[in-house]
């Protein structure tokens, strides 16, 4: 089936193949990264809860965190490691995500980071810690004095299953993506690979949806390079997606790159194809995440274009994304195209009525601001039945567009939210 | 019961006495206004449409409208012909909102002012048509041309009732407030009275929550302070309310003053007073439309403290009164307070997690950042099973305060609003 959500570069989203090459980490691996992913106790139910990763090497890195002002304490701390840019192990923890727990969590999360350094004989500068789970809890310190030096046995270059099992909360499935692209070199080409690995957005016991992500690839680049291209990627793909709207105090995009295929990324050497894949690599992470939303039945894209201003193509975009009304129409397969407009009027973007167009797919559902009557309307709710929906608003006022992916509101959200953690 | 929300000038909030008060208006009338609420035939269903109200003269009149870039003809329409700050006759229709109807939509809404003032040998500048429901569906004007003469027949000083069913769309009961206060004059004390009605966000069939409120007073009164009283009592009341955080297209909020009453009230003579009484009644009127939310089980007030800016307060309380997570918590009677401290982190304002203090109702469950325990939040879930919760956040930094009233949000609301049109 062809997707339809996304054009990047010069390649269709649907490229990515995120379907097919998704083995769940099985028997995907990645030059000068190995992976673990162990129980170590922290979670009450009998899951994994503790993952490592490490390269062979201090591996260039760039991160990117929650922009909430309330930030867990290892967001905190991982701001600090994050200023040398370089990284060689990530530890991460789901079950307790260290926040609202004052100087205990950050002396707790110092704790992780010294007693994963000194197993692995490396600098804890070297070190990030993430966590997530149930807040204002301290972390059950025992659990990782234990489980850390466990979980460094456990590294393999086929641990990526593990790992990425062991970062889950209430995600339904594993997200990862495995990706590569050939870069011309003054030797030939050269391929090179990247995989990512997250957790979405899923919270009955612990409060908030964190949303974590790693990328690895074994492309050799400087952390300055690598900063800006994650930046350029998140902002396209992690910023642009939105199951509930609430931020979480955890959030946290890394990358690490190895170096060990040999390919050499610099400006303008590779550095397209480079920014193509992260670009890819995040985009499909994040559709992952929305399609895992809690209660999700459909995945939606809704692509606003020609906004006043892209600061006005941005805002109606995420306006209608965040509408409770128009994704609780959506799950119910209902065309309602007047909460589209009602959103998009009080996003604050420049609107002129009389010019909007409006499609759902192909399905012309409003022309030059006029409804296209019943006809078009029962098409849409046809349409709607499907799995994934391209919403398409133009504005017809100048040239700005952006996209946001979202996901519908059902009954099963409420549910899952409203349980109480006992 | 003491009701905690909210404390006005010095009046605490219960002693508008809206229950007790509230007799959905079978006996209550205001000197100088006269009502009528009839069936057109505008709704599918055997139920009162157009509700009209006529002042015996001219009356001074203010009106707020929709921020909703994408306004209803009515509102564009209103919005000329509140210029003149006068009005004798308010014609309001549910069950089509007149919206998204370019061209045609604005000369109906004009036939409409003209039916009605033609009916009551009254200027068409004195009347104003408001209109909610169905939106991209053009006025069925065969019916107002039946319907209009009819409820002009239909005027009567009893017919406050009618008005404030013919006015409701999916709102599951009348929203009527009545409150008198006593103003002292040179000739001695003088009573005057206010009736405000409104209806609310219910909108199974029409899509989109339209609030609609009607604020009648005998008080005598200039225009000037008058859009200056209600531009205040609308900013702590109708503006600091969510249900879900869509706007409407078609959002109105009128007040007029006959000056039956003889009770004259200009700058600094009655004008607390009066102001007060506005205060109220707005406020009241917008506690029973949160009440009445779609699907909302529980009353729901927020006040954020010490924030470091006024803006800051207001960003904060938005937040968390916006947040899906926190209101699903609310349904869920489950002192989520994370979800609080995350919602307030991403709302932009100023935070110092480690000085913040949350309470529900009298119970303290976070102080100076720290957790208070699992007894402190067994006691917030008891309380919980309350119908009407207090939440006060504390940021301990400056003096600038806010509060928001919400409602949680149910599976109902969901199954409302997926529900297919059709």
């Amino acid at each position: 089936m062809q997707c339809p959500i996304y054009t990047l570069a010069n390649q269709s989203y649907n490229t990515i193949l995120y379907k097919e090459n998704t083995p769940g980490g099985t028997k995907v691996n990645i030059k000068g990264f190995k992976f673990a992913g162990i129980r170590a106790g922290i979670k009450s139910k009998n899951l994994k809860d503790l993952a490592l990763v490490v390269a062979d090497t201090p591996a260039a890195a760039a991160a990117l965190f929650t922009r909430n002002r309330v930030k867990a304490a290892p967001v905190l701390l991982g701001q600090k490691v994050m200023e040398n840019s370089r990284l060689q192990a990530v530890l991460v923890n789901s079950g307790n995500a260290n926040c609202f727990t004052g100087e205990q969590g950050m002396s707790d999360a110092r704790q992780c980071t010294d007693l994963t350094a000194r197993e692995l004989g490396i600098d804890p500068d070297l070190v990030l810690v993430s966590s997530t789970g149930m807040i204002g809890a301290p972390l059950p310190m025992d659990k990782f004095e234990s489980g850390i030096p466990k979980a460094c046995t456990r590294l393999s270059q086929d641990g990526l299953k593990d790992f990425s099992r062991a970062i889950m909360t209430t995600d339904t499935f594993e997200k990862t993506v495995h990706k590569t692209c050939i870069i011309p070199g003054p030797q030939g080409d050269v391929e090179i690979a990247m995989i990512g690995v997250a957790k979405g957005s899923g919270m009955i016991r612990p409060d908030m949806a964190t949303m974590l992500a790693y990328v690895f690839t074994d492309a050799q680049i400087s952390p300055d390079l690598l900063k800006q291209a994650l930046t350029r990627a998140n902002e396209k793909s992690f910023n642009r997606i939105t199951v509930d709207g609430d931020t979480s105090t955890n959030d946290t995009v890394v990358c690490m790159a190895s170096g060990a295929s040999g390919a050499v990324i610099a400006k303008d050497k590779g550095q397209a194809q480079f920014q193509t894949l992260l670009d890819e690599v995040c985009l499909a992470l994040a559709r992952h995440i929305v399609k895992d939303g809690e209660g999700a039945t459909k995945l939606v894209s809704i692509e606003v274009r020609g906004a006043a201003t892209r600061k006005d193509a941005f805002k109606a975009a995420e306006a209608i994304a965040h509408s409770n009304l128009v994704k609780t129409a959506v799950y119910g397969q209902d065309p309602n195209w007047g909460r589209i407009a009602a959103a998009v009027g009080r996003s604050g973007a420049m609107v002129d009525q009389d010019k909007m167009d409006l499609r759902f797919g192909a399905i012309p559902l409003v022309v030059q601001g006029r409804w296209q009557g019943q006809h078009a309307e029962k098409e849409a709710a046809a349409y709607m039945k499907g799995d994934e929906i391209q919403m398409v608003l133009d504005l017809n006022l100048k040239d700005f567009s952006d996209q946001f992916l979202f996901c519908d509101f059902s009954e099963n959200y409420v549910k899952i939210n409203a349980d109480y953690r006992s």
